[in-house]
């Protein structure tokens, strides 16, 4: 059974098949954020670091760092910036970590301080990538999240984005790293753009589960791209990718709908031994320890 | 491509695995209804109107219409009661109908009434039940409803409730009823009672699209049975399920949650061309009219 073993210093966490959702966080990041980008241009943290906390007692399994600002040199920039990142959400959480960039200089300056085992976000299909990132990959041992695209772009034919994600596998198998230790994102298009873009992935992830036995990552929120409501349908988006064998997601676990999509999967798939995450979640308060609003209030407690 | 159509008077429905996941209204049934059940004793139908009023209003496709009271002798009382009941229903509203007894002279009583070509809810793979309902089928030419239990009840084995179905659909087709006029329900376990119910629905709707080519409904809410949160994990049950081909579902559409997994099923699954229904129904008004709360409120009048 596939298994990527993803760890911090103290935590291991496991993605796989037979594994609960695993929840990534995704807000450690300055895209469409001023004020996080604006701090990160001067070197403070703080946003960072409450990111980091409170994506962690929300409940993710591994937090995204990327510190990719508009930088006239990101190539000179985006290594101490990333490393410093990674420093500051070490400093607060003991989750794992997801090392996001495409400077190749800053995933290794991250790398350089990240304890345990973290994931690199991420290697392409581009030649120029794959020979930069997987040696890394390698020397550090970890595992890394390969995205479906290569030096002629996005393909909109999924068969193209799949012989993409093998080609990326069989690459990395020549320099010694095992399957397992790939995590493919199918790459999510925005369904008002392309009406197709759910069913695709639905079958993306079905064939890279079944023919390449790989584990799989998205950014779930880019399917509803423009789209009114568009929480509800990440939501779904979530739990029915999962039910064909998503493994994982690069999503705000601060948004409930998007958490409870990822329950209501996991007792859905037969992840939730005894439906106990499920009703530790969400079973009403005990008679006279107030309203439902209140359990919630003692829920967020109890994991903080 | 499977088209099962359904029909009132002047409203033809079509259930199809290219089509909109089709919603049975589930309201009109007196199970756990204190007050339509009194009604219904006394032949009193305000409840029964007012019930397909609003889930015609909410946007059902097709009205459940079950009037099985507890009775001393069914065969006698239910037979004028859910006739009765049909025709209140059709005073009311234009939906195609979906006639719901386990009494077989009841559901003959309502065919009489019912105009157009209502679904018949069901038939079992039970002998006495093969026997009794598939001529009544035959002669209306209607479409009916195929539960997978037989004689020895339910089965906990998926393959067993599969082989169930197929003995039904063949059956069905000795006596000149065609596939594609049976719905077949897999029969949804409560996942607080076994872990596996909701992987077993997934499994079972594929193969029964792929190896059999029927559509298929079932009761939606079974699955959250005991389960807090239930709305919820209901409505991620009802997608994820449509996204492995269950082509309906008897639901509640006053359900906000629920109406929005369909909704977003037919989105993610490609039957939602351009967006159009879901921006429909989720755009915010426009600027100067009012919050989305009115958004919402003047939708619901649009409706109406």
């Amino acid at each position: 059974m596939t298994r990527t073993i993803v760890a911090s210093a103290t935590k291991e966490h496991v993605i796989g098949f037979d594994q609960p959702f695993t929840i990534i966080g995704e807000r450690i990041n300055p895209t469409n954020r001023k004020k996080l980008a604006e701090e990160l241009e001067n070197g403070i943290f703080d946003t960072v670091k409450a990111d980091a906390i409170a994506q962690t007692q929300a409940g993710a399994h591994i937090l995204d760092v990327n510190a990719g600002i508009t930088a006239v040199d990101p190539n000179e920039t985006e290594p101490p910036l990333l490393r410093a990142a990674v420093e500051a959400v070490q400093e607060v959480s003991d989750l794992p970590l997801c090392i996001d960039s495409s400077v190749t200089r800053a995933l290794e300056a991250a790398l350089e301080v990240a304890r345990g085992r973290p994931l690199v976000n991420s290697v392409t299909g581009e030649e120029e990538k794959l020979e930069s990132i997987l040696p890394l990959v390698k020397k550090y041992d970890v595992p890394v999240v390969a995205i479906c695209n290569d030096e002629s772009g996005i393909s909109e034919d999924p068969d193209v984005r799949f012989a993409v994600a093998k080609k990326i596998v069989e690459r990395a198998a020549d320099h010694g790293i095992p399957a397992h230790d790939i995590v493919v994102d199918p790459l999510v298009m925005p369904i008002g753009a392309m009406n197709s873009a759910g069913v695709q992935v639905f079958r993306l992830v079905r064939r890279l589960k079944e023919e390449l036995g790989v584990n799989t990552t998205c950014g779930a929120s880019n399917i509803g791209f423009g789209m009114p409501n568009r929480r509800v349908l990440t939501a779904h988006f979530i739990a029915m990718a999962a039910s064909h064998g998503l493994t994982s997601a690069i999503m705000n676990p601060l948004h409930e709908e998007d958490m409870a999509a990822v329950f209501a999967a996991n007792l859905l798939n037969g992840h939730d031994p005894d439906c106990r995450a499920w009703t530790a979640r969400y079973r009403p308060a005990p008679a006279g320890e107030g309203s439902e609003r209140e359990g919630r209030r003692r829920r967020r407690r109890r994991r903080g």
